[in-house]
């Protein structure tokens, strides 16, 4: 029953192979490439994800004699190999300066309707209140337009209304509650 | 970049090939095994999804002279075929009773947290208010227990505050905004 198919996963693995995968927003401060993550991100990644007052207590970036997680490695070797999700980075000057998560979800529900879910957003503290966060967004939804998915969702804390203000700005509407149950003994 | 390693993904597909898939909870109506979703259970599935005040506007489920919409079908071999995505029934005698997806979503946030989301959750009229929604959840949760996850999430429509209330009293917490944008037509 779980044996997989030889058939081609449409959706994300299309968009990383097709001719055109990255995606260059020209600002004031020069140009943004948009991308998919590649290994040798992941500490900058990770570093984006700690810098925010929610995720400081969430993560553990590289520090000055400290290697990164293995856990971190790990999770990104499975987010590469799996056609349905994909980490973007916007990179600037070759610093990454932004990241999110892009995950294709099938499923019966609204007429077999795919739909896209957008993770882990971040912007830099450098770059932010310039529009970067508003182009990121705007690119994962054309990617999950182009992927053929009806909706897109994402949760956000309550803890950041700014950030709701932001995405309603976008078109989304906060129809949802957003529920969450930690598995974990530490906190989340 | 997006080559697909030999690698086995953790998760899911295990949880399938397990030794023991299936499960039973003994109620006083009788034995409802949990179980992974199988081609023949799609039109009850559909069914249940469109049994519901804001599903009956989303959903085309078999009619009286009528096949189900392909949409349907492929979106089930999609699901099937995915290792991270699950489609669940619970079966009562042999009759599709209540439905649920799974979906375990790999990332960096959270330490390179898996995560695992609960998707199109519904019971049917008959079994309602009978404690088996709970039981679905509960097991869900121990699926996700079981697949390493470190979180379970889910979104719940604000117009049904009953079900917000019902996850909350499985220990969930409304922390998050859950926003949607539709990118079809037809109203979502």
């Amino acid at each position: 029953m779980s044996e997989r198919r030889g058939a081609a996963v449409p959706g994300l693995s299309g968009a990383r192979e097709g001719a055109a995968p990255e995606s260059a927003l020209e600002r004031a401060g020069g140009t943004v490439i948009f991308r998919d993550a590649v290994r040798g991100d992941v500490p900058a990644i990770v570093a984006l994800l700690a810098d925010d007052a929610l995720g400081a207590g969430r993560e553990a970036p590289v520090g000055a004699e400290g290697d990164l997680d293995d856990a971190y490695w790990s999770a990104f070797d499975q987010v590469q190999a799996d056609p349905r999700n994909r980490v973007i980075v916007a990179a600037a000057g070759g610093r990454v300066v932004g990241t999110l998560q892009l995950t294709l979800i099938p499923g019966l529900s609204r007429h077999g309707m795919l739909r896209a879910q957008v993770e882990g957003v971040r912007v830099a503290a450098s770059h932010r209140a310039q529009g970067l966060g508003h182009a990121m967004i705007e690119w994962a939804i054309a990617q999950a337009r182009a992927a053929g998915c009806g909706l897109v969702q994402l949760t956000s804390d309550k803890q950041r209304p700014g950030a709701i203000r932001f995405y309603e700005s976008l078109g989304f509407a906060a129809t949802h509650e957003g529920l969450k149950l930690s598995l974990e003994r530490r906190p989340s």
